[in-house]
């Protein structure tokens, strides 16, 4: 079994076309052969994150030195069917491991933590830095994967050396605590590095972003400045998270029964809000969901999260009391179908059963791609008469990246020699570099830097030096990077238009048909007899080989697989796979 | 052929489940048994648009008398793979087609009109009644499918006798020019029909929404609302169309080289804007995209639509313009693969090559569940250097439908005995229930009916009398109702995981396999090596089989999916579908 396992399957994927989207290109291991760094020059490369929400990952590089910064995955689209997650492209660096000095995370999200097990597994002694809840989530996510890191924590306002590296970590305000800008100061200039970042002038936890010191850092001098474009599109400002509380406050006041409330498993403040109001209206709290249990249980502990005695129980327990003693705080605020708040409204949960009257609040965003899933969720609760209450109809969830009125804010006082604008699409991209020019930096020195383009930093000015291959790398089950570009556009097709199977058995040496063919198709047809018609075309196809005196199964396959194909498509007008099997016996 | 065409599939489709989710349950041709209408009685029942949003028909029953109101299509979502369209369970009507009075058109949207052609084939003679526009676009498409209708059009203020059925027209506005309410009078009592509605108190054309009207016939009694639930639950008032205009002008003032506007191609107002700013800023049109060029020509021919002389060109003859002075108009507003928006956006147009500094406006909303089509197309045009204008940076769209401040004005004017919300999923129609309980319509009164629930007004109440079955009916290519929840459900499976076939030959005799087995896989791997592992478990498995003395091919192909099944299961954690083939020879 050891050539088919996926154990052994080697780490890689497709190439990306040089226009920068998804898949399309047939996969191959290019050689990597990124331009020489010039001495005394610093190198910047996304292999994640930059044309894409997802999978952020950035390496820097000084001297044969590396320094990455997050690690995370991206989760696929419709266009990537059966994917689990994909992977940033690890080939740039799978063969220098030892030449990297330490991962830097900038916050536990997954889309910059997610794919550190498989970073980890290339080397294990890597040190990963970052704030505690962020390492605090990475060992969770680690014993997971049965992978032990080796952690050391930062706090804002830190500077310490890694190898050559000058890093100072700044706080910033995001939708997860603990989140870090990190700056990186090396003789070829200095770099800021913001992560996930807005500008919350009322934070819940008073950690403010820290536009002080960034302005400090603008007039020390900033070189190159790599800054979070999720919302760059979005005119004005982000409302304060603190403004979500009364909110819910006041749909937990009115309601007389249940109430869920259902965000993201580690939206902490989110989460703080919950409590307040569940505390305010004498209901008793429990989590609900493999994610939020553990990270509200880390939160607390790490004291970021204030539980007052009492307040939250199992979830047998709180629903032992009286409905409107009950306040459930849940994942699944993305509609994914086999979350706890999926279930409860198919009315398919184990212990929540939902009925008229009880109140569902989906504290969230609508990440796109997940509308028709979360729709579904909120039809199906609204049939059984559940009041649902989500972000199209009240206010109950605020960005955690900077609109542009941010943004603007931070240009100002970072004054940036460079601009690379990073985690976004083209469109956010796009609109980031607006901004950049607007505040004054000159066109020509703000970089479109998709995954994979090598920016060098050489005597203060950033360019464009070439282009490494990075492709799309998907997990699917347990196997990594054998699932490529002709796999799903088989599963495209298969998953549009199903397939019709033909298995016919020919004498070796005459060509002749032994017995019928069998015909089947899968994802073809409801009705059983949609393909009677195919079995005497094929056998008039097969005695028209015979006769030409063609005992190549190859070739009977082929002619097979036209024949079908133009009768599917005469008739049906539509598109199977066909799938001809002639066995020669 | 005769008996696998698709040309004598039997019309019908799979029932939905009593929860009233979208397919799930078994095909079958469950016998109509709609309750006795008892006499005097007025029926209503819906075969689509309630509990979804699309295929709107709604049948009504007078003393064995049918009256029919639209009759439309759904557009599939993610579950219903391969799917082109979905229509209207017509079983109810299929065998009384005699019985239909007419059918009433409110407005020409293809979710009002899309599945006529299906209905007329029943009946080549059935009237079908509406304004202008409306019957215009709805004799264009019956051209298409090679039917020529009875048409009978009608005017808003008019009051018309159909058979038994007193029918009334009043205008509406919504997002499509000639848009009709229609009230039906019968001696059981009073219905008023809204189709959709809003109530722009600005229109572009003066054609208010007859709230006076609705006042005057709600002065003489309604005894049934069924009324718009689209935006239910948005609050406050949609703004004015003619608050586009300026928006669409001031990006096209500033655009210094090509335009493209890109919009629904029955939005008459919304291109009318678009030519005014085209003609203000001297650029010459063309129409783009079949559906905009038909759809405009109509909307001209019938004054609808009015265009300078000379503004209005062909595509080419425009194209040869220097950039600045030229305007297209095209489809392709929700990212649709095959538009022409969308072939430009990856530069695979025959006539437009968009670059950097080009314009493009998507003047539209995004239909849920095309978020990401759409946002591919402005990444992909974004990355080119094109500035997209859309919805989520600039007020380029308003709703056609009704918002709650809208609805209680309505409500107010119609005063409503019984209300039965329409045209929405549940969340809609759950929240225009409650804005009709607000207005005072008691909340017994307000019914919700969805798709195939048989409500009756007696002696002036409303109250649902029972359920009939009505199914997706999916058309896939040219063939109506083949594909049901098994094909669907494979599709699913195969899309996801793909599936690996074994083809073996056994001695009919013994049992014994003639020959190694051939295995292959579609959409499971790009590694060609992936399933080398799995000649051998067959092997082992079908000297098992015949060691046992086994030779039923049936009985030899479950034990081959079964090892196949768990070997793929315990080695890669995935579900491809498994498809053994055992041919006796």
């Amino acid at each position: 079994m050891s050539s088919t396992g996926p154990g052994d399957r080697s780490y890689g994927g497709g190439d990306r076309g040089d226009r920068g989207g998804r898949g399309g290109d047939r996969p191959a291991r290019a050689p990597l052969a990124p331009p020489r760094l010039p001495k005394g020059a610093l190198r910047m490369v996304a292999l994640g994150g930059i044309g894409e929400i997802g999978r952020n990952m950035t390496v820097y590089e000084y001297d044969g030195r590396l320094l990455i910064v997050d690690c995370g995955v991206l989760f696929p689209e419709d266009a990537q069917p059966g994917v689990d997650l994909i992977l940033p492209d690890l080939r740039l660096v799978e063969n220098r491991v030892d030449d990297i000095d330490a991962v830097v995370i900038t916050h536990g999200h997954e889309d910059h933590i997610g794919a550190l097990p498989w970073l980890l597994r290339l080397r294990k002694d890597l040190p990963v830095i970052g704030a505690r809840f962020s390492l605090a989530l990475i060992a969770a996510k680690c014993r997971e994967h049965h992978i032990t890191p080796k952690l050391e924590v930062v706090k804002e306002g830190e500077r310490r050396s890694v190898g050559a590296w000058d890093l100072e970590f700044f706080a910033v305000n995001h939708s997860i605590p603990d989140a870090l800008a990190v700056a990186i100061r090396t003789p070829a200039g200095t770099v800021l590095h913001t992560g996930d970042i807005k500008l919350d002038q009322l934070p819940l936890d008073g950690r403010l972003t820290d536009l002080g010191g960034f302005a400090r850092l603008g007039e020390e001098g900033v070189d190159l400045f790599c800054v979070d474009s999720t919302n760059a599109e979005v005119p004005g400002f982000v409302a304060p998270e603190r403004d979500i509380g009364p909110v819910l406050d006041s749909f937990i006041a009115k309601a007389r029964q249940r109430v869920i409330v259902a965000s993201f498993a580690s939206h902490v403040h989110r989460v703080q809000q919950m409590l307040d109001a569940a505390e305010a209206h004498h209901r008793k709290v429990a989590f609900v969901g493999r994610s939020m249990v553990r990270n509200m249980q880390i939160a607390q502990e790490l004291g970021l999260l204030t539980v007052p005695d009492g307040l939250v129980r199992s979830l047998d327990k709180v629903l032992e009391l009286p409905p409107e003693q009950v306040l459930l705080i849940s994942t699944g605020s993305q509609g994914e179908p086999l979350s706890a708040l999926s279930r409860m409204s198919r009315g398919e949960h184990r212990q929540v059963n939902l009925i008229q009257g009880d109140t569902v609040i989906l504290a969230s965003s609508m990440i796109p791609g997940n509308e028709t899933s979360v729709f579904t969720v909120i039809n199906e609760l609204a049939r059984v008469g559940v009041t649902v209450v989500h972000q199209g109809v009240a206010k109950v969830h605020v960005s955690g990246h900077a609109s542009a009125g941010e943004l603007l804010f931070m240009y100002n006082a970072v004054k940036p020699k460079n601009v690379i604008p990073v985690h976004g699409e083209w469109r956010h991209l796009r609109a980031q570099a607006k901004l950049a020019v607007l505040t004054g930096v000159p066109s020509d020195r703000v970089i479109l830097a998709p995954d994979g383009t090598v920016v060098d930093l050489i005597d203060g000015r950033a360019r464009i030096s070439g282009h490494i291959p990075v492709g799309m790398v998907y997990v699917d089950g347990n196997a990594v990077g054998d699932v490529g570009e002709t796999t799903l556009s088989d599963r495209l097709v298969l998953g549009e238009g199903g397939f019709i199977s033909i298995t016919v058995a020919i004498d070796s040496h005459t060509g002749r048909a032994v017995g019928a063919p069998t015909i089947a198709g899968r994802g073809f047809s409801d009705d059983p007899n949609a393909l009677d018609a195919v079995v005497p075309i094929v056998e008039a196809e097969l005695a028209r080989s015979e006769a030409d005196g063609i005992t190549d199964p190859h070739r009977i396959a082929q002619s097979v697989r036209r024949v079908v194909g133009r009768w599917v498509g005469d008739v049906y007008r539509r598109r199977p796979m066909i799938v001809p099997t002639v066995l020669a016996v």
